[in-house]
């Protein structure tokens, strides 16, 4: 087993855990960076272990399609084409398919559509996703599934799971043709719960995900547009079924608040192109909420960008920060991206320690009642 | 006296020398890296450590323009505003009054202009350039000056010289009534040598200045559009009425060849925007001349940009960094932005290392010889 619990709260169903994969092993609860593209926007590999990360996120829909797994594999791996060593996490493609491209059309086979980039036809199925993946040599592949737009009725997220199930059977069938079942250096591979916001659909999910028995689960069909209560449900209608000696992992989330609030749902696992993404637009995530650094407020303002700021960060002012983001230089863009990320993987390794320390939920009432309090904008 | 000549080749005008600054020591023949808007392209300070940048340059103009000289005052100056601990040299902000502003027009009293950013009508004088420089505190601050274009006839030459030295004194005027005149802890100046293609206008400026005793000596109106051995003649003709013991500056020069071509004929400091602005298309210096990554031709290249690359860059194969860059991933910009200021760091340093050995032609020669025989590209 490669996963295992190191410590739970008594409190909540927050627990700390150890993941050993091929590539290194894995604190959780973790925040993984999202490196799109087979780079975290803006950042140098050595600013990635600067800040701690621990694992990465790819995209297989983006390096499928360029610069293909065929170039990455004959390269060595997508761990030797980025020089990035530590623990990788592939997703399936599915959902940019779904996200990014036109004229899609979901079919027993897979997923017929155009790619976004030059127009041509394409099709995605579970076993092809299943060798893409495979050929990144990513640590964790995960699933190919439908992820049901929000709202959905219940007939068509009973129909859309059906579908999934029956995708997750031929990427398991894939993966015990094609790879060796044992060993920690073997890829691992997440299942990925669906059943929109059924109570019933969600445990039906994840009963069927376990009996097929992965390395990992997901709760994926969050952060569609949901209001945030649907989005908690969601997970508290899957953890329950899902075994205490595997991960969990929520897919695609969240803010600061909601990551603490699924950690004490028991989530192990996040990833989310929020920091990386606000930062391009100026916006910093701080103890006391996210900020604008492009706001006038902060024209002469000597202090760093955040009290709790990693050193490569910290040593400039708020002043310059904005002159950057005014001037269109591109290290403003950088050094936001490096805080905001610095600030999310700071939250779950804090969260690590009060969970050992037994005081989670304090902890997260602290940080939350902080971030909120005095939060110069809604959003994130 | 802050400039000592530590090596001279016998056999041709280049030397290698020691500049003492109010915030460190500069070896010469040394290339300073553009920071237009206080930040050298894409590049963390930490990174300009990394590569061995001993002085920056900062663009007045723009400085004052965003965010004001005024603010980096109040913040301590242009060091602690950006963190740049080391030398840093601020040009005058003439060239880019006469080459980014609207409606320009000279006068005894300075240059009338319209502001680029938001079209108000402003004035630079050579005082007010004086006291945006001191105010920046830079430890190099250069004259302000007229640039005439090229070509230009010698009537017009000989006319712009007489406003520049006139511009001169009243330079040295302000700096005689502002600042205390000893001690390397306070701000050098260097005149600016002008004339045009006229050798007996360049040998007039020269000894004009070297009167009026600065700290340093640059070549101004070169890389205005002349041809190649124009370049080079207006060098040999300043040259030869400066003194020895004073830095000489050759201004927004040049490729490769040409920094060893210049420094032969005695030039000791130089910058240019080319490095970073190429990287930003794709373009890298290497060992055998200029390359373009985007080129198919790299697309499944394994090797580093070039077999001098610094290990910053030199663990990313070419078939990546054409990749970041088809996907317009900022990492790529990094990359080839911190190569190509490394390759001219590099450069200097293995010129002064050459000058010392006695052996700086048979350097120049091979060089060149290597990075002109295979070279894929004419530009830079
Ligand atoms: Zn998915
Ligand atoms: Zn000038």
């Amino acid at each position: 087993m490669s996963f295992t619990v190191l410590a739970a709260d008594p409190a909540s169903s927050a627990r700390r855990g150890e993941l050993v994969l091929p590539h290194g092993k894995v604190e959780t609860p973790i925040f993984m960076p999202v490196g799109t593209q087979g780079s975290v926007k803006t950042l140098h590999p050595t600013e990635l272990d600067l800040l701690g990360a621990q694992i990465i996120l790819g995209n297989t829909y983006h390096l499928w399609l360029r610069p293909g797994h065929e170039l990455i594999k004959e390269l060595g791996g997508l761990h030797d084409f980025t020089t990035w060593q530590k623990p990788i996490l592939t997703d399936s493609g599915g959902f940019q398919v779904w996200s990014l491209s036109k004229l899609r059309k979901i079919t027993e086979e897979g997923v017929h559509f155009q790619n976004h980039l030059d127009g041509s036809k394409m099709l995605l199925t579970p076993e092809l996703s299943m060798e893409i993946q495979a050929a990144l040599g990513s640590d964790i592949a995960m699933l190919f599934d439908e992820c049901p737009p929000y709202p959905c009725d219940e007939a068509y997220a009973a129909k859309s799971l059906a579908l999934t199930t029956r995708w997750a059977r031929r990427c398991k069938d894939w993966i015990t043709a094609n790879e060796p079942r044992s060993g920690t250096g073997r890829q691992h591979h997440f299942g990925i719960v669906q059943g929109s916001i059924y109570a019933n659909l969600r445990e039906q999910s994840a009963r069927e995900l376990v009996e097929m028995d992965f390395d990992g689960y997901a709760v994926g069909g969050v952060s569609v547009g949901e209001p945030e209560e649907e989005m908690f449900r969601a997970i508290d209608n899957a953890v329950p079924f899902l075994p205490q000696n595997k991960p969990r992992y929520a897919m695609g989330l969240g803010t600061p608040p909601q990551i603490l609030e699924m950690i004490g749902r028991g989530v192990d696992m996040f990833d989310c192109v929020m920091p990386t993404r606000i930062a391009r637009h100026g916006m910093a995530v701080t103890l006391d909420g996210p900020i604008n650094i492009k706001n006038l407020i902060h024209a002469k303002d000597p202090r760093p960008i955040c009290e709790s700021a990693h050193p490569h960060v910290a040593g400039f002012s708020r002043a310059y920060l904005r002159h950057l983001f005014r001037a269109g230089e591109i290290l403003g863009l950088r050094l936001l991206s490096f805080h905001n990320l610095h600030f999310y993987l700071r939250l779950v390794s804090e969260a690590r320690e009060a969970i050992s320390a037994g005081n989670f939920l304090d902890f997260k009432k602290n940080f939350i009642d902080r971030y909120t309090r005095n939060s110069q904008s809604t959003t994130p």
